[in-house]
This record gives C-alpha cells, structure tokens and sequence, in this order.
C-alpha cells in the first residue's frame, strides 16, 4: 500500500464574479490556485479543506516533479493513511486572495487598467480570504467540508469559515491561532513594513519585479522569521556558536544565528512578491474575529460546530494565552471546543515542525465526527 | 527634610592611561563621564556605582537645570532617604566607554589620527567598560563600593565587577540581567543592525553627525524599543486600537501602537549616536561571563560577595530562566545569592517603570550589608 501521493499539480480556476470585500471593494474576476489530494465523494460531502499561513501556497501535498527535492509543506499530514486520509477524504488547499502564489493579488493584472495592481489592490481581511474559498468549493462541488484545518493565518481562516459558514463546516481546527491579533505581533508587523518601506527599491511598490527592494524585504522576513522561532529552538540550532569565518573582535563578526537569518532572508525575495507581503501581514494585522461585534463572545456566537484547538508552548507571537482566550469564550458559549497545550521547543513554527504532536489528537477527533 | 537633589553637573576626567582591551588593541587616554549624588567619606569606602543600560548615560539622578522637564533615569531610587541614600553613600553613576554620552566612543577624536574614530573603533567588551570604570574609581578615590546596581546592560557590568574585582566590591545588584546574552537576544540586535546598514544615508559608520541615517536607525530604535516591552504592557497601553486618523482598509493606516514606535524611534537619531548603538550592540551580543571558561561556573567562581538578583514575569529579552541559570550556578559553587522574580508587565523595562517592585528587598540586603 503506497503512503504517498502521486504528482500532483497546482490548478486555477477563473470565477466570474465580483466578490464584495469587507472594505466594501469589489474583486473580481477571481483566479484562484488550488490543489485536491483524493477524490470528492458523489455528495461533495468528504471534503477536507486546508488553510496556508502567511507566505504559503496551495502546494501542501506530494510532488510536482519527480526530482522535487522536497514535497508539499503539509505532506507529513495528507495521503493516503495518513491523519488527512485520502483514501476517505478529499483534500483540498487553496492559496489566498492577496498571495503572490497563483490566486488573485497584487501581482495580478487590474482588469480596469490592464496593468498589475500593485498597490491599488484592495485590503483583504481574512474573511475575503474565506469568502473566495466558498466560491471555489461551489465551483468544484463541494457541499460540505469535513473540516477546515489550518496553522497561524491559516487557523484564522478555519475559525472565520466556522462563523461565517456555520451550516458548510461540520468541524474546524484551528493551530497556533488567536481570535483577535495581539499588538506585539501587529508591532512585529510593524517592523518588517518598515523595512520595506525604507529601502529605496520599493519604489512605492512600483519596483521591477525584476528587481524588488532586497535588502529591506530580506530584513523583513528575518522580523518575520525570529518571530516564528523560539528562545529554545536557537538554542538548540545554535547556541552561542560564532561564526568560524569572523573574528570576534570584528563589527561585522556574525554569529550563526546571524548568518542563518541573513541567507534566509535573502533567500526570500526570489520566491515571494514584496506587495503581497504587506497586503497579507495587513491582513494579520486586522484579523479580529469581533471585529463588529465587539465582544469575543458575540463574535464567536454564529460557530455551530466542534472546534478542536492547538497551541504551543514556545509559541510567544500567538502565545497560548491567545488561543485560550478563544477557547475560555467557546466553553462561555457553551460550544463543543476541544483544547490541547502541545509542549514544544519550536516556536510558532511548531505546526510545521512537529506535526506528530498534535495529529493523534487530530485523528481521533475526525474519528468521532464520523461516529 | 529635602527628598531630592540639588542640581548636577555631569563631570567628565581623562585619564591619561591606555587601557588594554579584551581584544588586545589599546585605547587611550580616556575620557569618562560620571555623575556623583552624596559625598565620598574620609576613607572611599560608602561608595555605590550605579550602571546603566544600552542607550543610558550618566545621569542616573536630580535635574542639571531647575527647568528639566525630568530627573534623572533612576531618580526614584537615588536621594537623601531613597534606597540608595545619598545620606550615607556617595552614588556614583558613569557613561561607558563605546558610548557617545561623555565618554570616550566612536565620536571621540582618535588621537592617532585627530578624527573621529567612527568604525576604527575598538570592539568593547562590557569588562572592558568596567575596567575603564575601575580607573574613575581611583581617580576620584574611592577604595571600595558597597554595592554596583544596574539593570539589562548594567547588570552585566556589576557581574562583572564581582568577577573581576573580588576585593573591590562587597556586593552586586544585577538587575534583569543575564550570565550570557542568549540567540535571540543576538537575532533581535541583527535586525537593528541591517535595518541601519540597508540606509544608504549610514555610508558604513562616515554619515554626517548632522545627518544621520535616520530612517535606518530609528527602524533599529523601534526593534530595541519593542523587545522592551512586553504583550501585557502593549495590551494595557494601546490594545488593538486603530489610529483615529487612519483608514482601517488602507495599507498604510496605523493601529496606535504602530504610531507609537514610529514616533518613538523618530525621536531617537537625534539623542544617540548611531555607530555608537551599533557598538554598544555588540558588547551586549559579545557578553558571556564564562567567555573565557566555558562553563558558567568555572566563569563566576572568581565572585566573592554576596549577590542580589532581580528578573521580571515579563521580561521576554532576559527571560526569567536567564538570571535564574546564572542563580543556580552560584548555589552550586556555594556563594552567597539572593533571587527575586518580580511580579510586573513591563517586561524588560520593568527596571525602569516599576523600580518600587525591587527597592524594597534592596533596601533590606544594604541594610543587611551595614550588619
């Protein structure tokens, strides 16, 4: 019995409508990227869907090509026999609106202008992000997801689906989520925008794609990157270790803590658009599930299913508090919630990084939802 | 019965010695700010030395004019009757050496060349400030001092002073401190770093004083500046709330604590020096009490007198663990310590914003020290 996906290829789908966003903007048409793993039942009714965090994409599973060095940044958890079956489930991811990864965004072409958004594409709330989603399960058939599974922006996109479309969703799993982001984290947002903003490149968001702002989009992720680490996880990775090319004494001497983040950094800006990268840390930034109603409890009042919930020890951007803050306001309710404090040394990163601790808790909760 | 000082002078002396630095190159004369609050007793015995943190100076306490706005940065805690009674200690407060407030730094003319050293200057390691304040010690004649207090960077150098001069000290106060900066210390102090190197205005250290990078060095600013706080004390203070002058769906409105660090960090190139910030960096990056060792308690056994430690809840820059690693050595090695964890949201500024937390179990442990 294989474990493993076959090749598997990212498909778009162009949807003819003008989504109305939150912002009141109208959006459209919409392209949309996604990839399915399994096949959808005659109902359209065992289908799982799968939310990316911030710079991710619709690629969670198995490979493109054979010689893919590595495969999708979810495959541990979707195949066949694995905690995402796909011999029972379909599932599916879709990358956002707003993403630079194939859906709709800044780098896509205005159809008022014929030219590339850039910065005259609209603020999208991660609630447009859902909205778009539900247009796209339409499209393909689906009646009625499963459950909705998802880690950081991904875990705001499982709870606003479950308040947004409460009678779609038989269940959602938000990991390393908040209902509402914290200053700290918006300040952290904070940091990387200015970083982008300092360097000459960005040109107002009208550089070449050719040649977007480097320095200071690298510098960004890196903001970006520490937050997602931990105390513990550099630590471990690096410790103290100096650089064995530098000398101490030097100005510039780097630790290898220093050069990791540095050669991550720069990594980053031949693999994601800079405008993007604001518009979604934007979208972070005014997630707030309470947004109109005010309190966390009205906000929350709309979920009708069972919401099983993760958090991580060493996560100090959405700290556990967070997540419990969500959880304290569902158990008010009088919501099925379930909770669990996964102890990890690996930061907010740790959905990423160690699956295994959370997905038995995952299995068995997929497993009474099918009674 | 007066509770305040009179006004001060900050004091500056050269002292015409060159001093060895950890690094082997020499630098000299010096030139060293300092402030002293009380008077020196016959024998230079009831001195106090009052160290202060990465952008701090040498005003530790009173008003230089009748006008200032504010006292001095730890006024709360130094005066006739304070807890550091000027009554009976004479508390002496300097700038370190590598900073630009007095003492001898990257702006000092560099006598090799009668130009500012800028980036020719020396790597100064956090004992080497503290043997440049050793040399002010017996330029003004103290013998011995009662106690060295300081909080972050400060704390560093009072543990370093137990360390280096056993004989000299009959007790240290660090105060959120720790025994070595840790990873993510280091990775928070990089990305100042670049966000100043990627400002094509810091021309690698030879800006114009008149014109400093200051969108590089204010992002720096604001990285410190955030690392500070802590969730709870942004929460308390700002929330989630929007700038009330901004549009919610635009990319470029500011929630308030965004405004905030803007502001912050704005304000700032023009009270600190730039290569000065990178330096002083450094030395926090570079601090580690077992350097030389290796193991931490092979780095402390030097220490002599009793200790007092103090870490805060909140403190996610020197964490809790960091003071209470350094504790645990020094039981270990049997040496007289004390430790508290105080309660407060002000994270690492807590030093700062919520002295009255502490004071009181200084005040018991000097007059425990009196015998």
């Amino acid at each position: 019995m294989s474990t493993a996906i076959e090749l598997v290829t990212t498909q778009t789908v162009t949807i003819d409508h003008e989504l109305r966003l939150e912002s009141g903007r109208l959006l459209g048409p919409l392209t949309i990227a996604y990839e399915t793993y399994g096949e959808l039942n005659a109902q359209g009714d065992n289908a799982i869907l799968v939310t990316h965090a911030w710079t991710g994409d619709a690629h969670a599973a198995g490979r493109h090509h054979e010689d893919d060095r590595k495969p999708g940044w979810w495959d541990n958890l979707i195949g066949p026999g694995k905690v995402l079956d796909t011999d029972k489930y379909q599932v599916i991811c879709s990358n956002v609106i707003g993403s630079c990864k194939g859906s709709t965004g800044p780098t896509s072409i205005n159809p008022a202008t014929g030219r590339p958004y850039r910065l005259n594409f609209p603020i999208v709330m991660v609630r447009d992000m859902v909205r778009a989603q539900k247009l796209l399960m339409d499209e393909i058939g689906v009646t009625k997801l499963v459950t909705v599974i998802g880690g950081s922006m991904g875990a705001m996109q499982a709870l606003e689906w479950g308040v947004v479309y409460p009678d779609f969703v038989r269940s959602i799993i938000p990991i390393a989520g908040t209902g509402r982001t914290s200053p700290m984290a918006i300040s952290l947002n904070a940091l990387a925008r200015q970083a982008i903003y300092n360097d000459p490149l960005w040109k107002k968001g009208n550089y070449k794609p050719e040649h977007p702002p480097m320095s200071g989009f690298a510098l960004a992720r890196s903001v970006g990157h520490i937050s997602f680490l931990s105390e513990e996880s550099m630590a471990l990775k690096f410790g103290r270790r100096f650089s064995a090319r530098d000398g101490l004494f030097d100005l510039f001497g780097q630790f290898e803590v220093e050069r990791y983040l540095e050669y991550n950094g720069n990594s980053f800006p031949s693999r994601f658009d800079c405008n993007s990268f604001l518009y979604l840390a934007k979208s972070l930034d005014l997630f707030d599930v309470a947004r109109e109603t005010g309190s966390l409890e009205d906000g929350l009042e709309p979920l009708a299913c069972p919401s099983l919930w993760f958090a991580f020890s060493s996560d100090w951007l959405y700290r556990p508090e967070q997540t419990e803050e969500v959880v304290e306001a569902l158990r008010q309710l009088d919501k099925p919630v379930e909770y669990h404090l996964i102890e990890s040394d690996y930061g907010h990163d740790s959905f990423l990084v160690e699956p295994e601790k959370f997905t038995p808790h995952v299995a068995q909760f997929l497993g009474r939802l099918e009674g």
